[in-house]
């Protein structure tokens, strides 16, 4: 019979499992910077948001640059992760070499925590550049094997 | 062996499909409910939109507040809705008490189903701070889980 | 026992691998094409991202059309291949009929693809209304045969 690749015996899958969950919550926590962001510079989308007592002075915003630093960066996050994962859960069925597959994983989960702060401090460019783009490369190279076996 | 754990035999899986196709279609009527939107303002992002007859009077426009409104509403599903399906998968894999599962994806279904009307009608802040925080909760509670299972 | 649906050897599993894995490669293009047409028209959104020499005449901007267009792409991609994915994962599990499977992932992928050239040429509506529409209706019944046999 075929063998069970989705199971928590199979190295692979628990390390996937691993790094999937970490990235997700990473982009996950995009949600509370972004609410934090709002109540610090007083910047609320929506009317209702906007504490009653403060509603004659406040009006909503959608264009403060600190907040939509944050979103622009939970977007790619968005972008980039979901990719990760959903590519990755197929990855899995190709039985990869468990090392590589460790180190696909792993690259990709820190380059992504690495983009957030690039974004975030910001450091210099092309740092926020280079960690999308290493990102970038590490999904493309798991699609290209599923696609190498599959076709 | 190890047990099988993705399909319709076990009733984890067989409740998170459920929970997770309710939840993901729930995302998806975002989609109509902007067009419609976008008909009634005539509110269109691109020139082609517009009803040649019309293009002459209307203008493309990213800033109508009700258009604007749903599509926030749809962004925070994607930035919700699509963590707790992609993390559930991975869950599945760890065997959780059937009872207990089926709550984390009922409670999360109905949080977000509600979180929509407090946005769309709206309902008074705190009822979308509180629903989005409790789905919130649901997808790390998970996460958590399988975090410890793996490490 | 229970059959094995998530390998290789499964006819089904197989084609929505590639099928998946090409629908998530063509919403992942989006990102080189934005950063493309980001160049093209020195429309950066972050500070940092204009190249130094140019700060003095150049300003960040988040509405150039060019740029917003290749976005809208982008999101609505999000939207509609992301669901794909996910509820494609699930209907493998109901064990369809390989070939009825296989046209609901071949329409599928087409019509993105179709949405893509619609959306950045632009070509004429309804096209890029009836490509949403074919997508969304493929999924959507994805959805229901999950449904119709979970519950």
């Amino acid at each position: 019979m075929s063998t069970l690749y989705y199971t928590l015996d199979n190295t692979v899958f628990r390390n996937f499992s691993f790094y999937a969950v970490a990235s997700t919550l990473k982009m996950m926590i995009m949600s509370p910077l972004t609410i934090r962001q709002r109540f610090q510079k007083n910047a609320f989308a929506n009317p209702e948001d906007i504490q009653p007592e403060k509603r004659k002075t406040i009006q909503p915003t959608t264009s403060d640059s600190d907040v939509e630093r944050v979103r622009r960066n939970h977007l790619n996050d968005v972008e980039n992760i979901i990719p990760f994962v959903l590519i990755g859960f197929g990855y899995i069925a190709c039985n990869p070499n468990p090392t590589l597959a460790l180190w696909h994983f792993r690259i990709f989960f820190f380059s992504r925590l690495f983009h957030t702060f690039a974004y975030q401090i910001p450091i210099r460019q092309p740092s926020r550049a280079l960690s999308f783009l290493v990102g970038f490369v590490v999904t493309v190279s798991m699609a290209a094997q599923i696609l190498f076996q599959v076709y």
